[in-house]
């Protein structure tokens, strides 16, 4: 076991901290690499093939909806993106110049896709002529770059991957349910997929997406306490249609604008999944999105007969996403590079199990071990990864609502957080003003996650200044 | 047939001129739209799902040769970029500079990835360290951006969608075996999948991608007689290892540098699969990368029964991509809708058929009917549409072969050449100087496409010079 103990002891323990457990599960898990290029990181196979199995899943979803995949140009001139004025000034600090192409200078500075509300809307301008034409449910997976100043893996960087779907409609009911929609398929995705609940909700004034009329959001909480926004949805209203000519022929022959969406989920979700499930051993990955569902391990591989056996597992469970570990390290290594790299389930099979036609499943969210026999090796597996998965919703669920609050007074909401730590969701009432906002995020470095659609009533005051409250808001500190 | 007329007049006429057909094409069959950002354009869903077909079917090939998929930075600082010589010399003409994140100019420029091999390299560096980790055989799905001044959708443009391949090895010999793999992977892909068939050879010095020992390529001929490289595959050497310092210990407990490859096919193949396809009434889409593989066309809808009856064909080819086309148009419009998007077959059913429980399937490739019964229609439309992807592959192979001819002589050379038109492959000796090649060029904007790996022996002496001739090439002018 020492070996294991060497391994496991590659990463910081997260109760001692988290910061850094993190950053060492990122690496360690080989997940990423940091590149040579200040804020820019390296997505590796594990990693990539997590992201892949997420994509797949996820445009799925999307596609059962009605929506297409496009792509759409990575460079967008000022002048363009300069048309809607909040979207601009939103990025402006934050967007990558090109200012030459090849030898020569450009008359016009471009800017590498921060967003592509702009250039969607330039395409939709000409592709829309009629109500016929609509409703357009594009959507492309692609990068962008935001110029960040501090950068973590998954987290907060300067290139990112995601998707970014763009909807037009023709009536405003029908874009909202839109926004809505997409709000509800990401957390399904979240929960169903990986294993990740989240709160449901509208983001504040301050807090929603520059040039959007109403910002949704899906909001999780991670182990330690702290929020981290997973998904968000947008109606734009007419904004853009107005700023960039989008207007089509009704039925009634009139011309009008569109009515418009935009929502997107990023790379920063596997960030969501390391922190709410993984643990001092490493990675702990929902079985949908796993790269590989099943490790195999051989003890005693080399008595007669052991690889074999293991491999005609592996032929057995050739409907999951399996791996037969043949190398030559120690059992012991093996099964800690296993749970580093969080997969689901591993099944250890040596000459005595062979003899007596078993074998050992142990699952990597809780440890459990369940003897199992080999001849009906597929039916357990599919039942246990099943399990798994939902343990795993049910475990996350759990350590949401016990690390979720409430706070009647400003006393309540201090105590909880004013501390280094990440402490929780709190709900708590407020008067809809945006000084207090503003206040609670400087004195205790806490934002408003979102207004939840289902609304309770704490109390009836502010928890801030103390004046009738208008809504119940989930406070956090955030990532 | 007043409306299929009127819509099959919306493309020119082929023979008269291919360009503007090409183009007509392109947009007519909604695969793209020109954007308002010179030289980009827009991939529309029609267009995209090719490529998504393209993409899936290529990856897995990639992945059954032990591939996995990786995602490197966008942006490359100007010295790592330089760091090898004659790459960044290649490159540095149409190499779009990022000068300014934010409102902060940069300390040193960063370049939009032209391609990734010292991205991969600068990684590759710090990931190696012995022999027990190599081979690395590395891909990514990405855009990259190239300055070029005159574009053409798919062909040429500022930006395009690829996939690149980059391997280290710890010999040569593997490193050479796999640059010939990949190569036979895109082979295998163009003939099987896309049924374009190719020539495999060697490119020569002249026209081998800047820093590569060798490259190789497949060379397909387009309807208009001009060749399109459609598919590349290099051998580095240790050039960019020793640039890098890209080392590894190996087995003899030597400090040794990797032996390097890469490989790259591009949304240029879509162009090739119009040009190759393609006739006066639109796209031809070969079964395999069809988004859309089945139209049902429902004759007399509003009779009872007829559209019910479409529907339940629909589901029986539940197993291929199929739709039903139940919208007002008239049959007439929606035939030529379906030819100009290149369905492969379309299933025509009215009141009639479904008395005598039959239907009517008409072939995209060669407007054949064939009667069906609806009873086995799922059988039958498998098998025409297997027999469609074949013989679309032997059409286009008897078309290479129809269009390539051999000179012996400068004199037969010029004849062949020494005009405005494609005019083919044409297979001739060359003394293998590069001033040949050179006058070649200048006299009639032709280029030598590939030495074949399958060479034969056409004449003794040169095609330009007359001095002994070393090697058969394939000139062609291309795109």
């Amino acid at each position: 076991m020492a070996d294991q103990k060497k391994m496991v002891a590659q990463i910081t323990d997260m109760e001692e901290d988290f910061t850094q457990w993190y950053t060492d599960v990122c690496t360690k898990a080989e997940l990423i690499a940091y590149s040579h290029i200040k804020g820019f990181m390296v997505i590796k196979p594990y990693g990539y093939a997590l992201w892949e199995n997420m994509q797949s899943l996820l445009d799925g979803r999307f596609k059962a909806t009605g929506v297409q995949n496009v792509y759409m140009p990575l460079l967008i001139p000022e002048s363009l993106l300069a048309k809607e004025g909040e979207l601009v000034n939103g990025f402006a600090p934050e967007v990558a110049w090109v200012t030459a192409g090849g030898t020569e200078p450009l008359t016009e500075r471009l800017a590498i896709r921060p967003t592509s509300e702009t250039v969607f809307s330039d395409f939709y301008k000409d592709d829309v002529h009629s109500y016929r034409d609509l409703p357009r449910l594009y959507n492309q997976w692609c990068s962008v770059v935001r110029w960040e100043k501090e950068t973590r893996p998954f987290l907060r960087s300067r290139e990112f991957l995601w998707q970014e779907g763009h909807t037009i409609h023709a009536t405003k009911e029908e874009a909202e349910e839109r926004t809505q929609q997409m709000l509800n398929v990401y957390a399904d995705f979240l929960a169903e997929d990986m294993a990740i609940p989240t709160i449901k909700g509208q983001k504040t004034e301050k807090e929603k997406f520059a040039g959007a009329d109403a910002t949704y959001t899906v909001e999780a909480l991670m182990h330690d306490g702290r929020a981290l926004q997973s998904g968000t949805s947008h109606f734009f209203g007419q904004k853009f249609s107005k700023a960039y000519g989008i207007q089509f022929t009704d039925r009634d022959n009139q011309l009008k604008y569109v009515w418009q969406t935009s929502w997107g989920v990023t790379t920063r979700m596997i960030g969501a999944m390391i922190m709410v499930h993984g643990d001092n051993r490493g990675l702990v990955i929902p079985p949908k999105i796993a790269p590989i569902q099943v490790d195999i391990i051989p003890i005693q591989q080399k008595k007669a007969g052991v690889l074999e056996a293991a491999n005609r597992l592996a032929s057995a469970l050739s409907a999951f996403r399996v791996k037969v570990d043949d190398t030559e390290k120690t059992p012991g290594y093996k099964f800690a590079e296993q749970e580093m790299r969080g997969i689901p389930i591993r099944i250890e099979i040596g000459p005595r199990d062979i003899e007596n036609g078993k074998c050992v499943i142990v699952r990597r969210d809780n440890g459990e071990k369940i003897e199992a026999d080999i001849e009906d090796i597929e039916g357990t597996v599919k039942t246990v990864l099943a399990t798994v998965q939902k343990d795993m919703l049910a475990k996350a669920q759990a350590q949401l609502d016990g690390m979720t609050y409430e706070a009647r007074t400003p006393e309540e909401f201090r105590e909880r957080f004013d501390n280094d730590k990440g402490d929780g969701f709190i709900k708590a009432m407020w008067c809809g003003d945006r000084a207090c906002e503003d206040k609670i995020k400087e004195e205790y470095g806490v934002t408003s996650r979102c207004i939840p659609f289902h609304q309770e009533n704490i109390a009836g005051t502010c928890v801030c200044c103390g004046k009738p409250a208008k809504k119940m808001v989930y406070w956090a500190k955030a990532y």
